[in-house]
């Protein structure tokens, strides 16, 4: 089977190097296009990673691939959908609002982008969570026209907390969250990003925005598609979070506390999470991990240095399950979630995958 | 009036350390002893505090006091009340276990460990708090027949959380409290302390003992002394944390979600704060701040390394009071607490100076 | 005596912020009036500092002065030198190229740019080191035409070297330096300045132009003014530098390796360093430290955390002098200086306390 | 070909892992035996690594195989030499002394402890560098009446220094070296190591005898032995270090000036390294790297954390390549160097095989 052709729009920021990195080797993908800014247009990828100051600014720890250090980078809007099969789009929220419904008229679009997560026809995927979501995009192309469609993935935030909400909701029903979030300096992408006088010896207690992606996206994603295939009812549990930045390159961790709708036992609850497969079409997808899920038993685990690359990024790391004394049926833990990887470009590109192996793709 | 004389036991620690700085200058407190263990004993100060590898271990920002630094450095068996007037402690919880109540038979002791702290006829002391609860200590040298007694001050995260819940409780009433720490360096002392290969990149999830600490101390501090001066009923405030550890030198940051008994506005939440200024007899003491607690504007503060030196290290600084929708009459905010500062050394010295403004001072 | 009164162009930068936390009480300097770039003409100073995302980037430790917060910005355009007796310059260097010649041409410009750092009438002054190259700006004015002049200071990697190799220069004559430094970020500015992405658990072994500046400035500053005070020779020692910077906030270290021109002991090395007291107009400038050099016998130190503020950031502090076995009259140290105080905002207002000083100023 | 038996003593500290990890799934190797101190002595190794606060002290970040876990830990006085057909040691020097001369009566020793490095009969080996100077365990066999022998490998600093200088030397001669270090927190091992309260925001400019070690290594590796394989001639080459630590994880960088013997252009230098191969027998080794050497273009490397794992960690990367203008013939350059992989364990391991290959193995 020939490789689908796709493009990486946003092919310079951070989030469109971490596309980069996981599409090497993809067995069913390959990248044959790079857009990003005018800026960078007509230039070699290398050198559209040079910062002014001279530094090329490539972040990701795997080494950048020789042929794409070559590959001529087109403006965004010189892209012709006909060159391709899919694409990816890792730009900010304001250019995938005018991008991406271009491309979508024609092919799919996989985008670590918020600018269309909150969309009425609009799936937010996580394939393991909320595979049978993916048909609204029938919905979607009906109303809009399009032979493409858009699929959003949700805030890095938001994936490895509703990962571990699924299990939870699906054994015991889950009625509030709290949630405390440490988040990597990635997540703020790399210009400027997180600058290091701010964050050397510091915690920044706030990120414009997060918190309110964090609450309506993990409603959306436990929500129910309904018979029809046309809305998503969102889940009413009850989300309410503060997200802070931390000293750390990469991987989120996150405090939660959850109020249960039945009753269960600590260890009860971490059989939940350990036996939990997700979604059956989501286990084989080329992309996804043996486990969604590790449960660590080391009380000083996860750490998201140790933790975040398990299983290539594409697991969420849970430690420390109690319970907890002041929701009803509460319980408490730990989460580290790789927020490049599963939580952007391999979680779209997992999205993709999905698609495929539905058959919903093209 | 002449300075009272006091001895430090645990002088080389950390805690000791701040203590030392704490005390230099003070209007009516003298340092004139300094204890610690066996191998340092003989030794002067300045060489006690020396490493294996011939560092020397001097951790706090401000100077070590030339006169200190010479001072002679003696066991802490071979302390003799009589010498002193007070006595500070900031040895390890096992070793005040032994040695604050050798001294307090004869003086007071103030002390960061946690020994005694939940000992029924031991109070709890934050001044502007719960001053009150200080005449328990008749209580505890009658049934032990002493003529000094022991005052510990809370864990160092507890501190900061107490002072802010104190006017909510007050003014509204509190019920439940949620709560994730991101707690600094420094609050781990230093032998070994948390190592830089284990923290550098790296959040750390557990703190041992330390949750337990925070939930039980609360609700001693914000409890009620009964009529007779003979016993504490704690508060039944609910309270639930999880304690982390993050790459910052001084100050711990905590995020907390606090249920109210009655109802209340983010406006009056804030104003609650703003114009709180504790008991009475806490605002003039020598260390106490202008204000206990600073609310800032800025939705980007309390940073730790911005905010933890407001008013020398003695106010608690909050930012972001918002509503919460998960508990009832619920609110959010972060607040920034100085730990070895308010949270430790000068808080201990704080209750030293409500004792003699009350009177109970030897 | 009226105080000055004082332009700060390039006011919300990094620098900018060092001058006007520098400029806080100054006893003869009164800052009142602050330009920087169109964006931020107009609006309240504080306002001017909010980042794309509403963050306030002031990253000075000391408080931002409520008067200077509510102080309007102006356009640099806009400013008229006849509303100011000085003017301090913060800007980039080709900002500098522009600016600082218009005001030159009424009042005097103390610039920590490099724009004029290498023009042949300009003097590069540190005012222990080089007191007696200011009258240079006498031929300056003549040559240009201008009532004004333009004084630039070294940069901040060139001060504290230059500081250190003073008293050896004048005592032994030196031939050769050898030096590797370890830089703050703070040197780099605030944007984009250094990603947190970038330094967290790394070094980056390029700062561009920072070393040709280094080996060009030392050359300068050590050389000899002559008789008609019309030029200066260069000292003729060779300099060769590696500049890296590391994960810290401010102070700069250096690791010196130089040969003298007659033989030493360490011991005289040392002693020669500690008596320099630097030409004597310097001594008592309102900004001099009591030594202009601080040598620590602790081979630990100088650390950048610990010693950068020593003598309010004003000396530079030194340690483990030794021999060297490459050089001729070889001797190694380590020195830490603050590359934001004495190296820039502290330092340009020394030098216009030092022109006071001599009569030049106006 | 069945795998010779190894024993690895000083098993639990960090340069202990490094060999773990280094071990699993080595081609001619198989680690069948554990010792540490007494106190670990009838442990399983993973609760071993327990710190005093329950936390797993394993730093390596490949996970630890769960064969190692299990495996029995003994105390270093049990370990019978004829169990085992080699040993590595990891241990401290102190207990090096003790040790290795008990273990190398029997069967050979590859040590990462500094104890024999100095003595006369004892080869320091970097097998691309000096492969010849084996031989020397045979002079040394015979002096100690030894079966086995021990073969230090040199103190991480010097290692990557060394491979840069060995093709400068055999090209052009060298004549001096001028180098200063910035070292990887993990060089200083975990108990305590580098506490992270000193490290953070801070450099620390001295590493008690790091620079005699490497001053003194240098020249012997890079010597020459004597026809009858009985004593090696240290080089000429005169070296003078300042070894400083900063907060980097692994990976140490330096920043070398060297004073070549005879003229060169920079392009040549660059050339000299880049087609070094290093000594033939050293070429195939299961541990040795496409090349030892790799010089990289952009003026930004090598970085440690992006450069560090180069080859998996057995490449020594340099970049900066240019002329210096102090020393006679001068150049200067910056490397990286990981030091708990070629700096330590696999470098031992390297030469083990080196011995094998070689057939002076048992």
């Amino acid at each position: 089977m020939a490789k689908l052709r796709a493009v990486l729009i946003g092919a310079t920021g951070l989030a469109g190097q971490q596309f980069i990195a996981a599409l090497k080797d993809h067995p069913t993908l390959e990248l044959t296009g790079l857009a990003a800014s005018p800026r960078s247009a007509g230039k070699a990828y290398a050198d559209a990673l040079k910062a002014s100051n001279g530094m090329t600014a490539w972040f990701v720890p795997e080494a950048l691939p020789e042929s794409i250090a070559k590959m001529k980078v087109v403006s965004g809007e010189e892209v012709q959908a006909k060159d391709y099969d899919i694409a990816f789009s890792a730009v900010e929220s304001d250019v995938a609002k005018e991008m991406e419904p271009r491309l979508a008229r024609d092919i799919p679009v996989f985008s670590a982008a918020s600018a269309f997560r909150y969309e009425a026809d609009v799936p937010l995927l996580i394939p393991p969570v909320n595979a049978d979501h993916a048909r609204l995009v029938r919905e979607q192309q009906k109303r809009r026209g399009w032979k493409g469609y858009i699929v959003p993935i949700p805030n890095c935030t938001t994936t490895g907390m509703a990962i571990t909400l699924a299990p939870l909701a699906e054994r015991f029903g889950i009625k509030a969250v709290v949630m405390t979030s440490m988040q990597a300096m990635s997540g703020a992408g790399r210009s400027p990003g997180v600058i290091g006088l701010d964050i050397l010896d510091n915690v920044i207690p706030f990120i414009p925005k997060e918190e309110e992606k964090v609450q309506v996206e993990t409603k959306k994603i436990l929500g129910t598609l309904d018979a029809a295939g046309a809305a998503i009812a969102s889940h009413d549990v009850r989300v309410s979070c503060t997200c802070t930045r931390v000293a750390v390159m990469e991987g989120h961790t996150e405090s939660v506390f959850v109020s249960l709708a039945s009753k269960a036992s600590v260890a009860e609850v971490v059989q939940a999470m350990r036996e939990w497969r997700g979604a059956e079409v989501s286990r084989n997808l080329p992309s996804a991990p043996p486990r969604w899920i590790e449960v660590l038993e080391d009380p000083f685990r996860p750490q998201p240095r140790l933790d975040r690359d398990t299983h290539a990024g594409m697991a969420t790391t849970v430690g420390r399950v109690r319970e907890d004394s002041v929701l009803e049926n509460g319980f408490k833990y730990l989460l580290v979630s790789h927020n490049t990887k599963m939580g952007a470009a391999k979680g779209a590109i997992l999205v993709a995958e999905l698609m495929r192996a539905q058959g919903i793709l093209g």
